[in-house]
């Protein structure tokens, strides 16, 4: 273990930064996700970011839950710029923290245009995304020269909370090598039954993964046609990612987190507890 | 601007870590990323890794060079997996760093591949990638609700150099409502003739994004039929984004980067000199 003293730069009062925590392990945190963290005033976060992450928040920032998570009723989402603008124009030092990044499925642009139309200043700061991160800690990556060549990360989850009506699934079926299904759980016996009908085999590899890079991880490995079923007997709840192509099977060789679990997944990857006392993160929790 | 004192996890003797940097900007690395960084004995880097990164090295470290750019030749896959074995079993601490994520069209579970079979612990990092990453720089969130509910990852530049052989283009084209095409621009004009036999309209928005991230990116937006002209009328060179779909319009509104651009690309975003003598980086470069 070594001290690190490194300098940062610090939201603006009057800001927002929108920015991607990453997939749950703080060491997947950005420079710039840390910073906004040591510096923000006013931290309006989801659920899917974790409290080890949260963590890192200065002493007596002000953290607002605004996250869903499965059936959970969430924070309107006009509440939720309205909390952002609201800070801005009081010159707090903003942080909007997302899990994983903001603009793939996150909702970003949306909330960013709001601000635009109120004429906050702001960051947009880009994070780590679960749908590369979570195949990678269970050692599956997303592409692979002699596999594919392209990669689709589609929503399994709409807005209704439905299968996405705009998607059609039995052509993506036909196109895509490897697709990476975020919030891919709970409709995944219909969206199945979608790429079969477009042609998948039943018994190509796919994987779910849950709690994705955090102490909890866990990760079931199965093939298209029985996924469903083998991720309801592992009990993985929703939100999980779904992974589905032959990049799968690279598991077999490439699994690295569980050999080292203990000191990858249950100790705290960065720590937590910084050498001296001055600037100690406070913990929130 | 704040100290950051933090303890990281170091890279253990005899392991690889293979990570990936982000896309350029050093506030886009992650912890793990730095700690590697900050804890390695020998580090094998691609031309993707800007100098702003390798400059948190510590001092002593050996630097080896182990990428391609545009049509420089590249050092041997064979002789990179070799400096990685061979470095694990002097049991130095060893960090492969990748530009952007080592697995998003990154090569990095081959080289992985080579580790298990040598017996080498590693771990993988991922990292932002540049598609994702790019965009967002440019204000262009790659998920929009109101516009798309999947985004496909894809390369533009196959191991032989030219367009992949294994991609159809023309159903990807009726497919995927965004598109991120890595190392797009060299193969542009045959990739957009390809997406247009798909059915891609010609005034579909689409831009073209070089040096993501750092002081020198370049964001070229146009139409999907005037991109590659365009692109090379602003001297756009290899390798660069490029991203097809209706999100791109959206950078009309939440472009971020050049009101700022002073503060984000041309100053360092994070310092790169410690606060202490001690733990000072070596400059590499």
């Amino acid at each position: 273990m070594s001290a690190l003293p490194i300098t940062l730069t610090d939201i603006e009062p009057g800001w927002v930064w929108l920015v991607g925590a990453g997939p749950g392990d703080p060491g997947l945190m950005t420079l710039h996700a840390l910073s906004a963290l040591r510096s923000a005033d006013v931290i309006v976060y989801d659920a899917l970011v974790s409290p080890d992450i949260l963590a890192f928040a200065k002493e007596g920032a002000e953290l607002v839950h605004a996250g869903k998570r499965g059936g959970k009723p969430s924070a309107a989402q006009d509440d939720i710029t309205a909390a952002l603008v609201n800070a801005a124009k009081a010159n707090k030092r903003v942080l909007r923290l997302k899990g994983g990044d903001p603009f793939v499925f996150g909702r970003g642009g949306e909330e960013a245009l709001v601000l635009v139309e109120e004429g906050i200043p702001f960051r947009l700061i880009p994070g780590v995304t679960a749908g590369v991160a979570a195949p990678a800690y269970a050692g599956i990556p997303v592409t692979h020269r002699s596999a594919n060549q392209a990669v689709t990360f589609i929503t399994g989850h709409s807005a209704s909370g439905d299968v996405p009506g705009g998607v059609d699934w039995e052509a993506i079926a036909k196109t895509a090598p490897v697709l990476v299904i975020y919030m891919g759980i709970r409709h995944l016996p219909k969206i199945v039954e979608r790429l079969r009908s477009g042609g998948r085999k039943t018994d190509e590899p796919a994987a779910a993964i849950a709690q994705a890079t955090t102490r909890d991880q866990q990760v079931v490995r199965s093939t298209l046609g029985q996924l469903a079923e083998d991720a309801a007997a592992a009990n993985i709840k929703a939100p999980a990612l779904v992974i589905i192509g032959d990049v799968v099977d690279l598991s077999d060789h490439l699994n690295w987190v569980d050999p080292i679990r203990q000191s990858v997944l249950t100790a705290a990857p960065v720590g937590r507890h910084p050498l001296s006392g001055d600037d100690a993160p406070a913990t929130k929790q």
